[in-house]
């Protein structure tokens, strides 16, 4: 047996999310239905980095799985692919030492959120972005990250309440903002997420653009470490997972 | 009755092309749907400068219609797009006289088609490009374009055989080339653009492209009046109905 790292990227818009359940497409579900067919209908697990919700897209996911065939790396690629769907896509795969885990290795992550910031719909950016047609004061919106980035934080008050993480210490490093013509970009870095935890930063920021909030607030809502105190999720069709470190 | 010019974009992914057919998804039979919504059930005809073939985009198609409803521009748009799918989109909505017509008074177009110069799927891309994996003279097209550019050619060789048009001269202005990473766009900009002719240029200008024809080819292609000279059909997915000029 080999163990080999894949990077995949999925347009997220047509999953039922990354994880395998009952009756629906699933990213997980579609990889081991190609892998089963590449190994005679033997089945193969794989292991992600971490789920992504439905409608969440990735640009570099990463996966290990093992295997008995002995294929070079760039065959595996072009196996996978002819036999993958459009949407979901192998970057790469590399051999790696059985050792090798995608989830408890990873030591960071960045995922990227896209906002549309105009008032009329591009049929081009709806499924990739979220359109926000309101007025946004933006440098309130990075005036507040100075209360979540740098040092850990418990990030109870950002997580979905579903979790079943216990610690909820987090570090995020970085979060900048790239404005590129009406597409706002919001970019996290950081050691690790918990659950919806991206998608209800951006729903506060959000909530601290349109003025329904102050930047303080952000410092007041990680004390509370209580869900119920921060703002609303943002949707699923606006975040990418960009990149996991090892 | 007030007629109104309007520019719509629409991803062509999910529609069969523009015309209204029996039982399929058109941009046409969506439009007139909506349209007969605003005006209690009347039916209200859209005339567009032109067809675009099922998996054609467009980022400007225009289109006339005829309506007694006594609404301020914007609020067209507004009320348009509250009713319409995410895929499909007005942009402006203006009065015009009442002898304008989208078809007839154009006196000229622009389209792009995209292509993707990898060797990899992209899946925010397979919508919108044609992934060409090969290698690619891309000066052999350029230099392929001066036999097409500049004046009048009878253009029957790019033409599909289905056409009804029987004056089959026009003069393309400008074929330029622009690299964007490993995303090639090719900008037609002419006085009209036959059925299929557009993807039959782009079908030709890659068998150029890739050696199997020679840039000499295209004045001989020209002048055989015959389509089954020309090279093939490029895919629907790459082309877009970028402007269309009054």
């Amino acid at each position: 047996m080999q163990r080999y790292k894949a990077i995949v990227a999925y347009d997220g818009t047509d999953f039922s999310g990354y994880q395998v359940q009952p009756h629906k497409r699933t990213v997980q579900s579609v990889l081991e239905t190609v892998l089963a067919k590449m190994h005679k209908g033997h089945e193969v697990k794989v292991s992600a980095s971490g789920r992504t919700d439905a409608g969440v897209h990735a640009k570099g996911q990463v996966l290990h799985f093992d295997s008995p065939l002995s294929i070079p790396d760039e065959k595996w690629v072009i196996a996978l692919n002819s036999l993958l769907p459009d949407d979901l896509s192998i970057l790469k795969v590399e051999k790696v030492k059985e050792s090798f885990h995608a989830r408890f290795d990873a030591v960071g992550k960045e995922y990227r959120y896209r906002l549309l910031l105009s008032k009329s719909r591009d049929p081009f950016e709806c499924r990739y972005s979220y359109r926000y047609p309101y007025k946004l004061n933006i440098e309130a919106m990075q005036d507040s990250c100075r209360y979540l980035v740098g040092e850990p934080h418990d990030f109870t008050s950002f997580c979905s309440a579903k979790t079943e993480v216990v610690d909820k210490v987090r570090t995020i490093e970085t979060i900048d903002f790239l404005m590129d013509g009406d597409l706002l970009t919001i970019r996290f870095v950081g050691n690790g997420f918990l659950y919806n935890m991206v998608r209800i930063l951006v729903g506060t920021l959000l909530e601290v653009g349109s003025g329904e909030r102050v930047p303080e607030d952000l410092e007041e809502i990680l004390k509370k470490k209580d869900r119920r105190f921060a703002g609303k999720t943002a949707p699923a069709h606006g975040l990418y997972l960009w990149e996991v470190f090892y």
